[in-house]
């Protein structure tokens, strides 16, 4: 028996119609705290109540493909750790985290460089609670948190649900714009707002594919540390490239400057919600205190059973695995692209999950997602990605969950809800604007 | 292997050294939020790392005793999920959480008289995350909480973290006394203060060790409802009374005007930190949309194996044997006060983990503390329930997680210490004040 994905996402309506029914149905509306009004359901969320049928080719999930896993050996490693370590699994743990699994994640991180010590490192409920964590330790309501345009939309909520104000900056082809970060903190400090964090996916960025280059890395660090803004580098991607060797980290440069977020849930699996901070001792004491606050201690039960993973299997081989198959994937999704949707363009990732397609000229991405539904395709618009409600122009295709041939065929059914948009835009003029609100959060499943 | 239970605490110093370090040597202390300002370190933490030694008994932590769960089977059950449903089980999940699990915790409710639908149900990372969201979604900085005197150190915790103002409203032998409630919070309304939340434990309260008499329950939701305060019921140790049938939550006596909150921790294990909280039905979205942004979704792995363990094991007989199992241990901790500290007074509890114990006159607990902890006996000051410096005539002792020989020896040393404290303040005068500072939250193995 599977569970679907999202239950709770069928109950969901639309923002107007929600809010319209909380006014008269709500009791306790005049109760909330000012930071619940940034709290909506996703415009998107019904919707994809119907992307979750698997009649539909999703390419709109952040799920990774799991059944490349040796489900049978991890079967046996999470009943050896109950039978042979019950008594620490089941019970209430440290609120930093399991030592033995903090000094694992330190064997992890060395594939990029980083150099730390076990106590520098804090064992979260998946890397978004180290990012909840980060802003509740660090953003007061109207500071100012810098991020790539586009950025990681479950962080955009995060720093929303602190009433942060988020700048964008822009990325290209080789990442954040140095030049450009330069520019937007200078004008941010002469307007007098305090910056408190720049918020950088530096590995096969979420949603835009892109990596920033190893030649900007130590330029982004200078110019973070002369505007006295602290970096967080939020990687859960950087081992899954598909060529060539990791990137050294920006934390492997600057280890006071940097606040580093990994994951299992892309390496592993997201099921057992493993992920971790680095953090430099006085920060990393602030966080685990916020985080016995927030959860008292993570799952020791999940923490064991990652660690026993890591030590008796060969995790490396499991990640190589992974390599292989999402380049294929990535290969599936370009050269369908190439085939079916040449009046788009899009960004070649060399790793990770995600491409960024820029819509042809006059295309609504946010407009055309029903079409694309009701052609049994589903995706992204890029408006999530934005804190300002840019991004109408682009969406984002994930090639992680479906398999290439699936792949190829929602490509080549996006391609007619496009060609029938181009068409309609021809005759009609654009259907949609640049101006209209960002698309909320739609959900775990499209993280 | 074991992992101590917390080898951060090992590295914290007292509040004062940790700011004066934290002055000199770390750079980014202008820029955390001013809520952090809040998150400091226990004073007691450095202590409790020596309490933690096992030549200690400790009658400090909240810990449950897990040795009498079938170890045997829960490792069955934990492969098993792995192995039938790990596609399901290693995914990322719905922020609400499992579907069927939220069935099931209906059934657990039921017990207690509480008829919900699964749809008001959110599942969280232990019932702390369904503090956190809670106060999340309603606090505003300065915003008033009422709650009991003493109240649970976790919750207020949580209510500084988010910048709450807690005021206190008295207990006796029966719980929160309504006619002070009522006052309270009519001064507060008097006084142009907004109170968002009552919180309260009404069932073995943690620290008092009483209950709320079932006569004044009813009493307690009139005068929230007429003063429009919303009451958060913890209920984590509902299901382990000593004698009778459980009472009735508040929760089944109001669907409108209380949030539930229940925990699998003390009734089968924490390890997993499967928590839940009850909402209507606007409340509850609000919730979940905060939990996505918190953690994204709780574990699928812990959530599954929670479900299989109450589908395939008899676990009502599991909480009937802890239920036995503690009211031995109740009976060994009330026994060796009686034998060996009749010149304290302490509650009887009929459920739960804790008794509160008054000390004699003039006796400071936190003063003490040291001295005890030397005698090799560890409890927590009264001070650590309050939000406002009361309390040092007051220690919390737990009898959950040691055996009861270990429990009479732990009150056996603690009679050693007082009376050695009571000559010194014969001698001398009494040690200290209720004026001191409050103590802080001293990590989750006490909680």
């Amino acid at each position: 028996m599977t569970t679907p994905p999202a239950p709770d996402r069928t109950t969901s309506g639309t923002p107007t119609s929600a809010a319209a029914a909380g006014t008269r149905l709500d009791p306790w509306l005049a109760s909330y705290a000012a930071r619940t009004g940034g709290m909506r359901a996703s415009e998107i969320r019904a919707l994809f109540a119907v992307a979750n049928r698997p009649e539909v080719v999703s390419l709109a999930g952040g799920m990774p493909y799991l059944a490349r896993l040796p489900m049978d050996q991890l079967a046996d490693i999470a009943g050896r750790v109950v039978a042979e370590r019950g008594l620490v699994a089941l019970q209430y743990g440290s609120g930093q985290g399991d030592e033995t699994l903090r000094e694992q994640i330190l064997e992890v991180m060395r594939l990029q460089g980083i150099e730390a010590h076990p106590d520098d490192v804090v064992v979260t409920t998946g890397s978004q609670q180290a990012l909840d964590l980060v802003t509740r330790v660090f953003v007061d309501p109207g500071d100012v948190v810098v991020a790539e345009a586009p950025s990681y939309v479950g962080a955009l909520g995060v720093f929303r649900a602190y009433q942060a104000d988020v700048v964008h900056v822009p990325i290209d082809a080789d990442g954040l714009v140095p030049a450009a970060l330069d520019e937007t903190l200078t004008e941010l400090a002469a307007a007098g707002r305090r910056v408190k964090l720049l918020y950088t996916v530096p590995n096969f960025h979420n949603p835009a594919g892109v990596s920033l280059a190893s030649s900007r890395r130590p330029q982004v660090l200078e110019i973070a540390r002369r505007h006295g803004v602290l970096v967080v580098e939020d990687d859960p991607y950087g081992l899954l490239g598909f060529e060539g060797e990791p990137r050294a980290a920006l934390r492997s440069m600057d280890d006071e400057g940097v606040l580093y977020l990994g994951s299992f849930s892309k390496t592993f699996a997201p099921g057992y919600r493993v992920g971790w901070v680095v953090a430099p001792h006085a920060i990393r004491e602030k966080l685990v205190l916020a985080s016995e606050s927030a959860i008292l201690s993570p799952s020791n039960a999940s923490q064991l059973t990652v660690s026993c993973y890591l030590a008796t299997y060969d995790w490396r081989s499991q990640v190589k695995d992974y390599r292989e198959m999402y380049r294929e994937r990535r290969d599936a999704m370009v050269g369908a692209l190439a085939d079916h949707l040449p009046s788009a363009t899009w960004t070649v990732p060399e790793g990770g999950f995600y491409t960024w397609v820029r819509l042809p000229e006059g295309l609504d991405a946010r407009e055309m997602l029903p079409r694309a539904v009701t052609a049994l395709v589903a995706y992204v618009p890029g408006t999530a990605f934005y804190f300002d409600g840019r991004g109408a122009d682009h969406m984002r295709l994930s090639f992680c969950y479906p398999t290439p041939d699936r792949i190829r065929e929602g490509v080549r059914r996006l391609a007619g809800v496009v060609t029938a948009e181009r068409e309609l835009v021809e005759l009609f003029g654009a259907t949609g604007g640049g101006g209209s609100p960002a698309v909320q959060a739609p959900g775990p499943d499209v993280a």
